[in-house]
């Protein structure tokens, strides 16, 4: 009878200095993978919505938060993805995010999936700022926009 | 322009000295709720294999090496399952799994998954070892066995 | 160049006379399989999910009606399921469904999944009817009640 | 006591005369929405892999028998994605899905996904032949080749 340590995902890791990037490290389980031995396409998108919202989080800022005081949600518009090679079942992966665009009413990321520095997964996800009474665009809040131009 | 430090998970807790269970820390993001705002019914079973998963992983045991080297797969056999209160968006979550009961070729693992100490969610997980060549059950090897009993 | 008819699943069959069960047919796609080449384990509690949704709109019964009209909606409280054997990519399954019994406030369900008649998966699920203001268990309303009843 | 009949899908449209597309007919549950109470975006991907699998299907191609026989498979190289309006619970959708391009080694699909005649997301989806052993591009095999190009 030994106590056992907790089970932890590998360390992330500091993006380099100078950079705006955000890296999630997550780990490939048994749910993400399909029949033919590797993570299943749309996963990678789950991957890339667990990342921005971690990078929201860093920057302090609660989606739940953002809906009741401002009235506002950040939704997908449009994707355009890469795979490049597949990852697979145990593969420790990262996952990086950065601003590539900041417009008035929207936000573009790049997101990339790697394992051990190698890229699997590219994309660029639009992201808008909507009204959610109205469900209409909306401009970023101020004290967002500054926040995010400050990153980019 | 600043550098961010990458995002992480809450540090995982350690289990009570004495104590054989681990402990898996998880966030809940948008991929694992549903419309009626809280995390849909089945991927609690999700949160408890991927707890398994790194139960294995801590004790040096790799599911795919399991299949290459012996030839075995650990399956679940049957799940009960009891949900107590719903957890939501944005959650810090702990998956408490241990076992507690050895047999020859069949595991009970005892799975729970709190918020900030609240029980949400307790499944009794029965997970049999099967020979991955006939799809039979076969006993779970000895040395894997001695491991699982010091723990029991 | 030629018309290309619609996609369709199998056709669903009826239950035999006299009995009050429900068929659901649906399909194994690669989204639902994992790396071990069979359906995720956690992915059988969709298909039931789907099962009793289907089920309750035969009967008329939107969920969304409910929740706007009655303030109520049946939650699952526990789960007993057992796995015995695995289904496969491409596999044309039916997920059949019935009432085993009916309380003031709750419904036990009994699901199982076949595939040509031969049974995959077995579950009793207990949904308990819940005021969605109070989040606490609430009698079945007496219309619903007696619908089930006819059915049990 | 009365019998039930089976639950059916909505019935699946037939493509107007003269189109080559295909069309599935889906239904929104739980399990695909998010707490946002939309479809959660990865899920399409989803809706339209299923599509993709019927639309083979419809063909005569099995993609287990092309890997067992052809030694091939086909695999997403790059999505292209806009989320133009959200679909909801219960919502009755119809994927549909045609090629717009082919090439010797590469299929690109357009795929809508529709609620009542109104367009909710559109999707390209580059798909590639590969060779499974060696995890490379390979030419479509002619036989494949020339019911494809009958179809575009």
């Amino acid at each position: 009878m030994q106590p056992k340590s907790a089970a932890i995902l590998p360390p992330a890791q500091t993006a380099p200095p100078g950079s705006s990037s955000s890296i999630l490290a997550l780990r490939v389980y048994y749910e993400d993978t399909d029949a033919a031995g590797v993570v299943y396409y749309a996963n990678y998108l789950r991957f890339c919505e667990r990342a921005r919202t971690e990078w929201l989080r860093e920057l302090g800022i609660g989606q739940q938060a953002l809906m009741a005081s401002d009235g506002i949600a950040f939704v997908v518009r449009s994707v355009k993805a890469d795979y490049l090679r597949a990852a697979r079942l145990d593969d420790a992966l990262e996952v990086i995010t950065r601003i590539s665009a900041l417009r008035g009413a929207s936000l573009l990321f790049e997101q990339d999936v790697q394992r051990a520095g190698q890229l699997l997964f590219s994309a660029q996800v639009l992201v808008v700022c909507i009204d959610q009474r109205r469900q209409k665009p909306t401009p970023i809040p101020t004290h967002l926009h500054s926040l995010f131009e400050s990153l980019a």
